[in-house]
């Protein structure tokens, strides 16, 4: 086992693709040889971890598409985490966009991977860190993980990500008002897609608005539009986020927050590795037959035994 | 400590409003005595536990007044537990409903007391559990657990609840068609509330259509109108309550798997008192300086130190 582990250590290294989503399928579902390959990670390669999050139906896989576009073009290798059930990316897209980006997934320099969504209220897949930990020492230059913004998935995309581009559409004018507060701490960029629709000047000047106040005097979130199924604004796009990265020099507070989270989550599976909920929920059965059932002592009987 | 816990747990048994405030806060805030007041606590009484839930602004609290006063009325005692930042049982409320209710709060047949709500994302108090287990040990006819209804907390009150009510207005009309997976599977009463407003026929006639298909040939979920400001609809409100907590006779599964999760979480939370987050990332926050930083070696020297 941990001579195989090396061997695909060495190929996910070297940026071998089928090295790489058999790593990223280890360690997604615990097989055996997962804890092996992640504490070999070395952070060899200097692949930036770029989010392209917002709601559903705001274009983020077109977008997503015509990045791809642009970077190939500059001869750049590309990786895409596309962790959006609703993404082109996914099994379950329409036949037109399936064929449109069907291109890269033979490309030599672009890597696709579609990861399941974590549970009904959204959020990010259970392990992306440790996936895109596994992505990231591949030679890279880009990681670009798409999600769909539903809550607390923008809370760990912005913890994962060093640039994270909220992108929002003329129709999500109402929304810019309920997610206000949220995607205005996470977004490093936004992108005002569909651009050419009616409405999409007022939610420019909106966000205009809203990121001159956030600044207070200070750098102003970058606005920008595009229209990504014919390209408009991609290159500018692709340019705030390049500057954006370039600019980044220190450890994100957001970051801290979310590898501390990750940290004490690795730490309490580990505590609780002895711990069998099922045979746990059929002993409580039982015993809440008991009318003077108490779970205080239920549970410390239970870490005693 | 000991024979003051003791002492309070005698008083809570017997009914004491100031041992029960006290009992709570010791379990809320999880002060020295928590652990041993849980323990002691035998179900020696029989309170059966009524959650009333829905969106803000649906008339929850009106109706629990109202119902308060029906129940007044029949000689039972009724403790109230409030988890609603809006709610006017807390201390933000306006004037006009404070007043209204404030003959409650000298009633010696009535406990209320307003729980923080946990988090920003809505749920219920963390400690709601251990809250209810507390008051339940106290002599009191019913517990009205009275919640706003946003995601995660209408799971959590189905299962603490022995019956749950959902509460709707008029307005809500959008809602149930978003809320209509969720909301079928907890709600064991819909109280159409303000039903003296426009469209709160058509609302009504939904609720019907709605638990018609769902019941397919069983019994139905009860769909009643209610008015609460001026007790339209409470009597039969009141009764279909009496009536589910009377043919109700087994453990819902909700309530298993609820508590499946609390005694998971009480064992992990055991399992982890000795790591301290502040101390982990101060700890993170120096490794991370170490350009070749690997999260889960990080964690493993941290689970042998």
């Amino acid at each position: 086992m941990q001579s195989n582990i090396n061997t695909l250590y060495q190929q996910i290294h070297e940026g071998s693709f089928a090295a790489i989503a058999r790593g990223i399928t280890i360690v997604e579902n615990q097989l055996a040889g997962a804890q092996e390959l992640l504490l070999m990670l070395r952070r060899n390669h200097s692949a930036r971890v770029v989010g392209i999050t917002g709601p559903p139906g705001a274009g983020k896989s077109t977008l997503v598409n015509a990045l791809l576009a642009h970077w190939l073009e500059k001869n750049l290798k590309v990786a895409v985490l596309a962790i959006d059930p609703s993404s082109p990316f996914n099994y379950g897209a329409i036949l037109g966009d399936r064929i449109r980006m069907s291109e890269y997934y033979t490309n030599p320099n672009i890597f696709i991977r579609s990861l399941a969504s974590r549970g009904a209220l959204g959020g990010l897949n259970a392990r992306i860190i440790e996936i895109t930990d596994i992505v990231k020492e591949a030679p890279f230059d880009l990681i670009l993980v798409e999600t769909v913004g539903v809550g607390q998935s923008e809370v760990e995309i912005a913890g994962l990500a060093d640039c994270t581009v909220v992108t929002l559409v003329p129709e999500a004018g109402d929304e810019v008002q309920t997610l206000k507060a949220g995607i205005m701490e996470i977004a490093n960029i936004f992108a005002v897609n569909k651009a050419d629709r009616d409405g999409a000047e007022g939610l420019y000047r909106n966000l205009r608005i809203l990121t001159h106040e956030k600044a207070n005097g200070e750098k102003e979130i970058p606005v920008l539009k595009t229209v990504a199924t014919n390209g408009i604004g991609i290159d500018e796009l692709a340019g705030a986020i390049e500057s954006f990265l370039k600019d980044q020099n220190s450890l994100p507070e957001k970051r801290l927050h979310l590898l501390t989270e990750k940290c004490w989550q690795l730490i309490q599976a580990h505590r609780m590795r002895d711990i069998d909920h099922h045979q746990l929920q059929i002993r409580l059965k039982t015993a809440l037959a008991d009318p003077h059932f108490n779970l205080y002592s239920f549970t410390a009987r239970y870490l005693t035994k």
